[in-house]
């Protein structure tokens, strides 16, 4: 698998870069960001923090806009930003061109039904193949945490909840925790997944917690001013779900803050700090 | 002076908002962004840190990018963020709409040739209209220090330069040092003030250090991989203008960094604690 380098700027002494690839699990050219912290070496890999974007987003806005790097540089942790969707002329995109579905929404999972089927098997492409990328180009061991903010959000509870061999803690902002049961999730979900709405459980993070030992470390954190906190996120469902199977949840509701990067970069420092204490356990 | 709120957030305890109001210097309608740390109030009124950005940017690329506003925060620093020149449809651009002249493109001075100067007097809007507008509005003393990137760090430096009464302290990344002598300042300076180049040494800080007598400290950072860095910038012509005439800078070469917010983020907080010495001040 070869990677085409794209662009390279020094931040904190460590190193944001760019990349292109040919991905073979969504079937088309995709880009994706890493920051390496001045720590990592052939001789001194460092763990990853994958972290997943909402809708409408690229590699580039957790990256310009989160102010992760300065805490990240001094942790000796490494992050990865995927795309939110597959790209390219190939790729079919919702008709209507909205930005909660196709293009910029692949929402984390693998869909079942055409014409997405072909291109849009995000799922795969975060657990498997971006993982595996990484770890054969980049000084950097196969230690990983995964974070995410909205449908990121939904992202990384749901990879996280099913793969605890894979992830020693997920975080969020602001997830679409209930996707299910919400507009922007029953969108998607009909268009990806079909009609069957048994088949939609499987990404949904409310409804693994009932099927799932989970027992990674969770934390969450949710703007009570987001606009879109009562029809798209449900947090008091993940959280209800959580308190009944014991899963290590720690939902912070924060007073005044809204479904912004400013929300995200108030609060990153502290998202870093839990997946450090995961990451450099023992 | 009417301020219209055309967004909110909150970040680290403090406010990101952005204004709109009718400029009577420019003759439009423009918008800034302001910062405001949670210990602004009408009983404890902070000093100003003003940010001028750099060709192509609005008010919003450095309250995005910077990651400047947990220290700001914390030290207790307002930010103002204008736009980068006079925008709108009665605005006159570039016939080529180049990024580097007309909108987008104002380099902080007052133009004297049609059809530019019924508009493009960013000069006086930063010195002038937006701190009365700004400490009429906000809990805000008169203290301030001025502060901008490659375009916006020329500024800073030439009005900062030019107003020792105003501005406390001068910081500038990647600034244009030497604008007369290099092809965006020539390119700019013609069209705005015309062909008689004596003109042009009120807006150029190598030339103003030669005739003012300038005790406010200045702080400079450059990337030594910044692209435009022989070509555009002359941080060496500055610093020699500023060795003759005992000025005292500081210019520091910033090993591998390059022109870009990265480098910026990297570097904001030592500017911060840099501007929050003078601002503190007994």
């Amino acid at each position: 698998m070869d990677l085409t380098n794209v662009s390279q700027a020094k931040v904190y002494d460590g190193w944001h870069k760019q990349y292109q690839h040919t991905s073979s699990v969504l079937n088309c050219e995709m880009r994706f960001a890493i920051f390496l912290p001045p720590s990592a070496s052939a001789a001194n890999p460092v763990p990853v923090l994958y972290w997943l974007s909402g809708l409408t987003c690229t590699d580039e806005n957790f990256m310009q806009k989160a102010a992760a790097f300065e805490k990240a540089a001094e942790l000796g942790i490494a992050i990865v930003a995927p795309d939110t969707s597959p790209r390219g002329e190939s790729v079919p995109d919702d008709a209507e061109k909205s930005y909660d579905f196709g293009l910029g929404a692949g929402f984390y999972l693998n869909a079942t039904q055409e014409p997405w089927k072909t291109h849009y098997q995000m799922y795969s492409y975060v657990v498997e193949e971006l993982p595996q990328l990484v770890e054969a180009n980049f000084p950097v061991t196969s230690q990983r945490s995964i974070a995410g903010h909205s449908m990121g959000g939904h992202g990384a509870l749901t990879i996280g909840i099913k793969n605890p061999d894979k992830y020693v803690s997920i975080s969020a902002f602001s997830p679409i925790c209930h996707p299910t049961v919400v507009p922007w999730g029953e969108k998607a979900f009909r268009h990806y997944l079909g009609e069957d709405k048994t088949t939609w459980q499987e990404y949904d993070a409310v409804e693994l917690i009932k099927t799932h030992q989970v027992t990674t470390p969770i934390l969450v954190d949710q703007g009570d001013a987001d606009g879109f906190l009562e029809e798209q996120l449900k947090p008091e469902a993940l959280q209800h779900a959580a308190r009944e199977h014991h899963v290590p949840l720690e939902l912070r509701m924060q007073s005044g803050y809204d479904h912004s990067y400013f929300f995200i970069q108030t609060f990153i420092n502290e998202h870093l700090a839990f997946h450090a204490c995961q990451l450099f356990k023992d």
